[in-house]
């Protein structure tokens, strides 16, 4: 928006101008905060006294209010006035729709992602730098010319990619029919399918504490809550089990056995057999979020809780989001039959199941050795910057900080020893042009911990960011005494 | 599977063991309802009493009970056996969720389309020989490398798709900033979101009466209740606007103004602006559902609703399912930016976006005039079909049903004269191969009614398949005398 400075009409005029249009478009709806003054002021490159001028004119007019520390809001527009009546309050709808917003931190996160130059240090996705593009654009030259018409009528997905799948699965020791296989845009999807479709307002989870699961709100906005179980360095403690089901009646289990979101640590065989003896002698259901699987660094994990069951407990989620791409949002859910029915049915009143052009991505990638081959290269790029990240750490943060290697996933979760402000961190951290995940976001207790990732920045990337964290976290400590 | 009838292990020993196995690999988990008695005795090519025997042999052990009435159901199974527990029984989480299933009806329609040589007569969408098939082939050869890093982390969608978007929508008279558009994973996904996003468990939406929105459950699932309103040649009538808003507490205007499905009628200009005006004073914001817009025959429908607007009460709904393909899974909903951020949001936490090779093939498609080229073709080959959908019933429905011949759209919104029972009529013809969508999906009162389509069948199906009915028709019609 450029004002015209030779124009006979004044500035304020000017503004005011500028304001009701936005306001009779409906672009500013009723119920809309207007920008600050000041940030008004700087993009129209005129003195802040001249907005002022402009707003009271159209608050004037009634066309916007002020109110203390509520900023100022459109409370009607230009086509309200002539009819005298106000139009439809959009803001009330904003308000009354029953999901929650993402956390206010996680809406930063997100939208600081697009700033130039951010370094993203605790990012749950690949770098594009490892991303198999060019010979992904290679198998989309051959693409066969019925794409269109493929897989959008089936409810449980694409035939072919279910036999992928299927066969993708076997090698991880998991038989299934394809009967049995749901394919998902991804592994969010997964989950939001399960809360809507298989449980009620007011069940309860048993998941790990921390967990990547309190950080979305998939199943906080349908009213369920959840019961952190303590998480140690063979996995997820199994023992409360009993007492959490009776004391909160939990009804289902959710775990992350295999490079544990946020804490890295893979679950041993020995505590996975636990883990299923006390749900099946509990009849709890177990969800398996399994997305990690591949990203072995060391050495593969312990066969799948799905793989070990022989009861039909488990309901497992898979997903080439972390290894292929996150943007072809393809994902999978095995489990029961009658449990897949009854997810693909609402699956189809969703979305009318995933984009038929990704699911056949998906199963070239699969049918071809792409996802295969690809999974080795991204191990071995990843065991670098692990190797890497683990040294910064060694060099920056041995006096200030206590952390596990992990042996693969994404994530190192670093407990710094000072007790610092973590929105603080976090604020003067972005300031630094370095964007974090900090634990409180998987656990509100977990105020010591940040979620580092090392599968975004590069490792030059990462000296700098690490570099400086140290520095933010010295100064913020302050007089603090670091033992 | 085949039973072995070499073997020294009897026949029915082995149809007990083919379903322990069921059983015990989770396959057929508790609370799964077993095949008939007849179909399994069909598929293993046994007679009924083998099997007979084989399940008498399971419900001893524990693993099955017969109901009267109910069927036979999983109760327990082998390994719940041996430690003297049963497992988690998914059947009660099947029915636990809040979501409602897809209507009988929708469920084995979803299923028959996959029957071989079916007529399909009321399918919403483009039979594959109208797809785009070669041309899109040739359009993914020249895929940049960056796909896949491509759109992902934008809420709104990709941004180039945005800008596409938006010179589409200037072109149908819509001006509107990149900010107000989200892209979507059809406009199924559309309502979903505004279904959790933006209203309250018992909101009621008023709608024209019937609609394609009764015969899904996006709404309803979530506690919302709908108010019809009548429909004439003209579209919707509003004049009730204001009582059944009072009366039903109703929140929000639901309509498809353009080819409404499943009527085929279009809104005048007039009633368009009758219809802004009565929700403008009532205040009630409006979803302008415009999906088939692009699919006139005769002439293109009066400006849209949204393009109408002053006051940034609709909420506008498009998509490319209807003419380039369903399987790509794009739509778009704009509107005032409050609203747009906060569904973008929901959307995030639904599935992160839609695939970014949808996202791409979109923008490609509308940039380098496929869609615009393709829209045309559909609108030629669509006008021969209504043709000869028209000629076929002036020649088998004249004297047992009424019509009108749509201007765009896929639909024949057929009465039929003689009052049979729609369910029976839908089960007679689906044993002729005929796939038919009654009029009760769409409004339970409608049981004289069938949404015909002209948009799959081929012009020999069709007659084929009206031909049927007709003789179905009057079999069923049976003395009832037609005037």
């Amino acid at each position: 928006m450029e004002l015209d400075r030779n124009s006979t009409i004044p500035l304020h005029r000017q503004v005011e101008n500028y304001i009701k249009k936005k306001i009779s478009s409906g672009e500013w709806a009723v119920g809309t905060k207007l920008p600050s003054q000041r940030s008004l002021a700087d993009s129209l490159a005129v003195n802040r006294s001249t907005v002022i001028t402009a707003l009271e004119e159209l608050a004037a007019l009634g066309l916007i209010e002020g109110r203390h520390g509520g900023g100022t809001k459109v409370i009607n527009n230009t086509w309200g006035l002539v009819a005298r009546r106000k139009p439809a309050d959009w803001g009330n709808y904003v308000e009354a729709g029953r999901y929650k917003s993402n956390l206010p931190m996680i809406r930063k996160i997100n939208e600081a992602e697009f700033y130039p130059g951010m370094i993203r240090m605790g990012t749950g996705e690949l770098s594009p730098a490892l991303l198999p593009n060019e010979r992904f654009a290679g198998l989309l030259k051959n693409a066969p010319s019925g794409l269109l018409s493929l897989g959008y009528q089936e409810p449980k997905g694409d035939i072919r990619l279910r036999e992928e799948i299927s066969r993708h699965l076997m090698a991880i020791g998991i038989q299934t029919e394809l009967s049995s296989i749901l394919v998902v845009s991804g592994a969010l999807q997964a989950l939001q399918l399960i809360s809507i479709g298989l449980l009620d307002h007011g069940s309860t989870l048993i998941l790990e504490k921390p967990s990547y699961l309190y950080s979305i709100h998939v199943f906080q906005s349908l009213g369920m809550r959840f019961v952190g179980l303590p998480i140690d360095s063979d996995g997820m403690r199994p023992e409360k089990l009993s007492d959490y089901k009776k004391q909160y009646q939990g009804s289902i289990v959710y775990t992350i056995p295999s490079f544990h979101n946020p804490t890295g640590v893979v679950m041993t065989e020995k505590r996975r057999r636990e883990l299923l003896l006390e749900c099946g002698r509990e009849r709890l259901p177990i969800i398996e979020d399994d997305v990690y699987r591949d990203l072995w660094l060391d050495a593969p994990p312990p066969c799948t809780l799905k793989g070990m069951d022989q009861s039909g407990n488990v309901l497992y989620i898979g997903s080439l989001s972390k290894i292929l791409s996150p943007g072809l949002r393809i994902g999978w859910v095995v489990g029961p039959a009658p449990v897949i029915d009854r997810l693909a049915d609402i699956k189809m009143q969703s979305d009318y199941g995933a984009s038929s052009l990704s699911q056949w991505a998906a199963e070239e990638s699969l049918r071809t050795g792409l996802y295969e081959e690809h999974a080795c290269f991204v191990r071995e790029q990843l065991k670098a910057r692990r190797d890497d990240l683990a040294e910064l750490l060694d060099q920056y943060f041995s006096d200030i900080a206590a952390w596990r290697i992990p042996t693969g996933g994404f994530y190192v979760w670093l407990k710094l020893v000072p007790k610092i402000d973590p929105h603080l961190l976090f604020e003067e951290a972005l300031r630094h042009g370095i964007l974090l995940n900090p634990g409180v976001m998987y656990d509100r207790g977990a105020r010591q911990y940040l979620r580092l990732s090392y599968a975004y920045a590069a490792s030059e990337e990462m000296k700098k960011a690490i570099r400086i964290l140290r520095k933010l976290v010295m100064e913020l400590a302050g007089g603090e005494k670091i033992t």
